[in-house]
């Protein structure tokens, strides 16, 4: 059911439920993941391979914060050109298996509820559901967002 | 009714529901801002104060995803030092106002929940609820997060 044709820029008409969309890709090596670590989840399983091995995660783990600001950088880059930008208002998010040195990661969306602002006729608010999955197809993460999405401007009366 | 002291490392029979917890503070500036931005979250409201003005936001914001991973660190490195590590499964992040170039962040935790593992008797799962505040007391985040949580060893069978 998804067009052929997907618009330059999404508008809150253009996202209707059932609406999917899916991102290029990245990969993410050990450097990057004990870089973000080293920065923001200094801990010992996202820092170094030895002292991973002993721990919860059993080897090397990228912070699930890292896995969320990938996942954020490839919806903004090649996922969802929302007219206005990608503006979440929160969301719930879960890690089902951490993302590994090596992953390559790339996300699948599908809009599951769309409604319009009643306070501002301007905006409607979509939520989107985000799996993040790495090269095996398994899922890292699931992301369940609430978009603030701009309406067409030619579809206000 | 929190204790006078504080435990060097937190298991899971020391983080009842009602224990609290506060971390030391980080002060974000644009700089930061805008080089988390450039590599997670690339759009005009997060990467120039100019083209900022115009957005939503009205002015240069944080990444949603940059308040989270701050709050991370607080958590990991001042806020809640628990046996095996801050380790998150998922849960609720909510982003009432962004947090802004030169705001001072810290971070105060409050357990809502624990249940010892019906599967593995060496853990148990702790909901704790940590809201990021401003240094004006404003809530730029509030997070609600299930924690993997080492029992203490003495207290099994």
């Amino acid at each position: 059911m998804s067009s052929d044709r997907r618009p330059e820029t999404l508008y809150f008409e253009d996202m209707p439920v059932g609406f999917r969309s899916a991102t290029g890709s990245v990969t993410v090596d050990a450097e990057a993941i004990k870089e973000f670590a080293a920065r923001f989840d200094p801990q010992p399983f996202h820092l170094d391979e030895v002292a991973a091995k002993t721990t919860f995660f059993g080897g090397l783990a990228a912070s699930g914060w890292h896995t969320a600001a990938l996942t954020m950088r490839l919806l903004v880059t090649s996922g969802l050109p929302i007219a206005g930008g990608v503006i979440g208002a929160g969301g719930d998010v879960q890690w089902p298996r951490p993302t590994r040195p090596g992953d390559r990661l790339t996300v699948v969306s599908e809009v599951i509820a769309a409604k319009p602002s009643n306070s501002r006729p301007e905006r409607g608010m979509v939520t989107v559901r985000s799996e993040t999955l790495n090269q095996n197809g398994d899922v890292v993460q699931v992301m369940t967002a609430r978009l603030v999405v701009p309406r067409r401007p030619t579809a206000l009366a």
